[in-house]
């Protein structure tokens, strides 16, 4: 099954606080942001992690696609984020689709730096493993 | 946050169908493989996709851990099966746990060819992407 996992890591995100520690702000902007882009939501489930001595605890969304999945986790006593947006092309190339949904979250935590990675998955990936 | 993000895509499984569509067979091995990792389960999502005129519907699960997610996606009408295993090491190295976890779940498919990825995230990519 041939697919795009787009992820992207930020670093100094500059955005409020509660985008970093409310669980089901940030779910459902995910949530949001794959419905805009013209993805299929099937499932969420939302996390929040307890306050530690370093600070308030941090969130993971996970967003299940009929075309795969989305996923959040924030580091709010390190001003950092991690983004993972992966679509199988099953019916159609959602390659467009994921860079949108990637684009808008990266937008909302206000990153100072961004380190970004694309990896095809799938049948692509296994052609070139046999050459 | 550095971590390490693995993946495997399998090819040619040829492990009984239940595992490519019962959510809840698949799931619970997710959550049993990251336990006896020594990860932490902090939530669980299951989901199944209705059959088509192609053949049964595929399943995806993901778990949240406290050291980030694990998730599968299935495809039984092509006999492939994503795998997604990410681990910050807030706290510790945890690399060798998902490596085990991959290895646990990759044998699960008996899959005919594996195509696999390692991306380093989080603050070693920044390092490297700053020289």
């Amino acid at each position: 099954m041939h697919g795009l996992h787009l992820t992207a890591d930020l670093r100094d995100c500059r955005c409020a606080t509660a985008w970093l520690t409310d669980a089901e702000q940030v779910g459902s902007a995910c949530v949001e942001a794959a419905r805009t882009a013209g993805l299929h939501v099937v499932g969420q489930l939302f996390h929040e992690f307890p306050a530690t001595p370093e600070g308030p605890g941090g969130v993971t969304a996970a967003v299940l696609l009929a075309e795969s999945h989305l996923c959040v986790h924030t580091w709010p006593e390190r001003c950092c984020v991690t983004l993972d947006v992966y679509v199988c092309n099953f019916g159609g190339d959602h390659s467009a689709k994921a860079a949108a949904v990637l684009e808008t979250l990266e937008a909302l935590f206000m990153p100072g730096a961004v380190h970004r990675n694309a990896l095809e998955r799938g049948e692509v990936a296994a052609a070139a493993e046999s050459r």
